[in-house]
């Protein structure tokens, strides 16, 4: 099977920019990241899909020292230098309420809200969608010209209580942002190939 | 705050193939959606990242009457009709056993692996990053100039039974691909707001 940039309608400039060029940033330059740029961010990523409009995702910008300072213990130990470091540290969370805004965002069905009556279905369908969103930024991020440190090794338990002490919000990735810095990422690391991931029937 | 599309490095057309003109379709046109396109959507979303590399996505497609005719009964009604006249569907599902590539695919870390002998902790990193895999897709499919419609109103347990009856894989999303047909979509739903989404500390 012949694999061809044809196939694509996406221009190569734009695939470079959100995929092939685009790195996971472990160092980052001192340049801020302006409110600006994260609103041109969800004003473009916005519009990508959720299930029936759910947009359960909430982002938390840590800016502050002191807020960075609230977040950094509760990172894995080798999370926490570059993160201190980092221009601008979003928290992504899923909304577990996010069913009370559908009548307005899903103004047709009246019902829909009632369909999300019980917690853990809420729950699921809460942190389901919010990480399709994640994914979406992260890629509105590579967007604006920046690149995304996304992390995993962190206390989702530790952040909810020192953030979201309602219990509403349930934290899925951080993630640093900034211009890269100096020696910012790793060498690539190979990806599966297309026969270890995709089966036709 | 003003919102500008400067903020932005990537091009108009990019931003609106992906984002802003993009729309989830419920019809299709009868135009194939051919392996080709399938594999150069996946060599291009490949390189989005995932935790330590997992990669744990794996896709069903389902191109013969008799494997959608498997799908369907495990679908919301609501969902049969159009699954069944789309070019191409998709099952985005998780693999819980992603953790046997780590050797290959995170090479710097021998122990990687072993960080997931729990089945809980591997189950739930799997859901994780193969979501934020299926949100790469979706744009994947975008970017090849097609539609995508996103459907989780489906009994994921009953897929799972059906097609992956070992176990290993779970179900997180179906997808229907192809290029619109009459009267694809409804009207576009409303957005939250930047400030109801972000807030700043």
């Amino acid at each position: 099977m012949t694999v061809s940039q044809s196939d694509l309608v996406l221009d190569a400039d734009a695939q470079d920019l959100l995929f092939r060029d685009a790195r996971t940033a472990n160092t980052f330059s001192d340049e801020p990241v302006t409110d600006e740029q994260v609103q041109a961010i969800y004003d473009l990523v916005k519009w990508a899909p959720t299930s029936m409009n759910q947009q359960p995702l909430r982002i938390v910008l840590l800016r502050s020292e002191e807020a960075k300072q609230r977040l950094l213990p509760h990172l894995m130990e080798g999370n926490r230098a570059k993160t201190e470091k980092a221009p601008l540290v979003a928290i992504l969370a899923a909304d577990t309420e996010f069913h009370e805004n559908l009548p307005r965002v899903f103004p047709h069905s009246p019902g829909a809200k009632d369909i999300f009556a019980d917690p853990g279905f809420r729950e699921q369908n809460a942190k389901l969608n919010a990480t399709l969103q994640t994914a979406y930024f992260f890629l509105g991020v590579r967007a604006a010209g920046l690149a995304v440190g996304p992390m995993t090794g962190l206390n989702a338990g530790g952040i909810n209580a020192e953030f979201f002490p309602d219990g509403r919000q349930q934290t899925l990735v951080v993630a640093n942002i900034g211009k890269p810095g100096e020696n910012a990422w790793m060498e690539r690391l190979p990806r599966l190939d297309y026969d270890e991931v995709v089966t036709t029937l």
